[in-house]
């Protein structure tokens, strides 16, 4: 039924068009699974899935949760304030312990660029990389991916343009490399501190404004803009971000009538975008959440070897 | 079967009496389950209970979660600690994210008055209302009118007295919404700064002593002094407290032989309450513990829309 | 089919040797539904436990989590950091309400020594010591025990080497208990500060030092030396410690070959124990976690009153 194979989801970057499309193919089934009456499946029954995240992250935390209860799964979470597991060990040791109590599926956050692979290298145990450090978060690029196709039913020929911080994000980079193996045209936009020329070397256009970009976009997906964390030198004052890459009602005007409009939240209504804009027809902002639980259910279930669906 | 027509339970001021009371027949019978052999009944299998406290409490997070479980349903805990869901995000946002993540039924626990309402008239998931500002506590008002009538037989009749700060008390209001629709006759007791001669509008009496009224009660509830966030202002010393308004063994001594004695816990023993006079036969104190399970199943079995039990 | 009769487990020094034996031939059955294509039964279906963790540790937390998922229980988490259920309500009091919420089985964790025995005779829920103050972690010493008959094929007539703080570790106290009881030879080693003569009482030999004794062990069981809250006044210098008592390579070759080398974790590479010699044949330290999980099976069904295997 798929030609998925791995038995860990690290990146983007190392999956294949037909490895991502079997992600989401796989994902429409479970999001059928999702209007059910009872909307469990007993594809992983008695399998345990650990959620550790050593970066706290209750959205995607929840999302993954969720999605494993939905398969029947075991979930047991792992924060980081409940640091004592990890107080005088390495994270091997951590992870060696968790694939001795029998887990079957990790799912990482942390903080380090490698740390899901590192994992993948030395365990039996599947692990899935819920974001490491501005690396990759492959399982919001796959969400955005499907939502895309869902809407425009395609993603090859598509225009899509992101704006924000790409440099230090995780989502980008991840989104970079699903939209382009499956065909689109990618155009990322930000103050040139964030948006550096290098990255057209992975095969995108990079602008640092985006009034002449934005008629043509078919997608638009807007990074947030984490200004407390920020760091100082790379960012202009939050008053010119808006000015300059916010999307305003009067720049909402400017789209395609069927563009859509994307974000991987939590949105700061009124920075990355204006508060209507964000609830207006064409905003997927919520259709994004909904169908990150069918996607994660799909890449539970094919990391953990799944054959059929219950 | 039921008179019950709602998605949410916000208020004991908005039920109706046959409301109250349909709530109560059906926790009757889920308090049946609790003695069988196996304590699960499959009536919410497949739907999803968010525990969203934003303000925390152990206890009533623990009692929804148990009362989920023996419904089968499944249970995410948010909690103030795990606070990055909420961060640069309106409370609104972060409900439409659960509800998009088909939360069935969300149980906010808030500290402003009216949270749990914001939210019922925005979510098409249901809500549950653990707890808003001052303002009312519905789960703890249901099963403390529950005990009563477990023991009494009745409510209609009864002279229930409060005694405590009634003034920044969810609990007291919440009880004096559904004692006065059951047809109870409500005193008040405490310091006159907390418990202030406007609440005689409600239709209850208002006392600023206790020593004439306990011989009349047929249940006393204490509600619990927090004197670590206390107000200062309107607050006597403790000593004063203990005095003018704890039920000492002394005191008890002029209560009726059958008078009930309530807590919404956790009771200061040698505050409210003398030790022996909690562990007392008229104690029904962990009684109310009990009973908020079957009348927290009741709850989110009618708010889920159930129609027979499993 | 077993001769347990207790609904509490508190700790190895009450235990009969037939007892113990008990738990052990029980884990070896739950042991193998591990290796099953579904590693559930449903021996606890429909019963609670709660996971009380007034002192915190993540790695004991999950393991008890995990066994309780295996037998289809319904678990309950309190952490340290949700202390709103204690404040200003005693150890007794949070239980009672804990039992009135029909907790059928409340793991312990406390820092005060006795305080399993405390709740025990003061609840009908079957209380588990998870560790309490130095006094005793019968669950630890349980999956010890386990581990060293599952590889020696016995316990009677060993040779076990317990090394490091014995004085503060209720690891070793429960040890010396279970291992005496099913006749195993016990020797103490460490500083004389933490491994005072007094011990010979118990029936076990004491040493201060390691290399005379190591070449007649049949296992060497290392206790962690938690450095950052070790008294000063007892503990040596942590380069003393490792030159007198640390397992390093060389220190290793003068062990017998089949010499088994356990921790209870986590390790800390390079202090107690060489990185080389714990990842090497004849640790058995991950073995010691994974079989932890089996034992606490063992112990929650037992406790449990559980007459079959489902």
């Amino acid at each position: 039924m798929t030609t998925w194979k791995r038995k860990d989801l690290l990146s983007m970057q190392e999956l294949s068009a037909d490895e991502i499309t079997a992600v989401l193919d796989t994902s429409a089934a479970f999001k059928q699974v999702g209007s059910r009456q009872i909307k469990k499946v007993p594809a992983l029954r008695g399998k345990t899935l650990v959620n550790f995240f050593v970066e706290p992250s209750t959205r995607t935390r929840i999302s993954f949760e969720l999605a494993a209860f939905r398969l029947s799964a075991d979930v047991v979470n792992i924060s980081p304030t409940t640091s004592s597991l990890t107080k005088g060990e390495t994270l091997k040791d951590t992870a060696r312990n968790l694939q001795a109590l029998h887990a079957d599926i990790i799912v990482l956050r942390h903080q380090s660029a490698g740390a899901a692979q590192f994992l993948a290298e030395r365990l039996q145990s599947s692990i899935v990389n819920a974001g490491d450090g501005a690396h990759e978060h492959p399982t919001q690029a796959l969400l955005d991916v499907f939502t895309i196709r869902e809407r425009k039913g395609r993603i090859a020929g598509l225009h899509i343009v992101i704006i924000g911080d790409i440099l230090f994000s995780r989502v980008a980079r991840s989104n970079i490399w699903a939209l382009l193996k499956l065909g689109a045209r990618v155009t990322l936009a930000g103050p040139s501190t964030l948006v550096p020329r290098a990255f057209a070397e992975m095969g995108v256009a990079v602008s640092h404004s985006i009034d002449d970009i934005l008629p043509a976009a078919d997608v638009v997906n807007l990074l947030r803009i984490q200004h407390e964390r920020q760091q100082k030198q790379f960012f202009p004052s939050l008053g010119e971000y808006v000015h300059l890459f916010g999307l305003t009602r009067k720049r909402a005007e400017i789209l395609k009538p069927d563009c859509l409009i994307m974000h991987p939240g939590p949105i700061n209504r009124g920075i990355e975008i204006d508060s209507e804009i964000a609830d207006s027809p064409r905003s997927v902002i919520l259709d994004q959440v909904t169908n990150g639980l069918a996607v994660r259910m799909a890449v539970l279930y094919l990391c953990a070897g799944g054959k059929k669906l219950g």
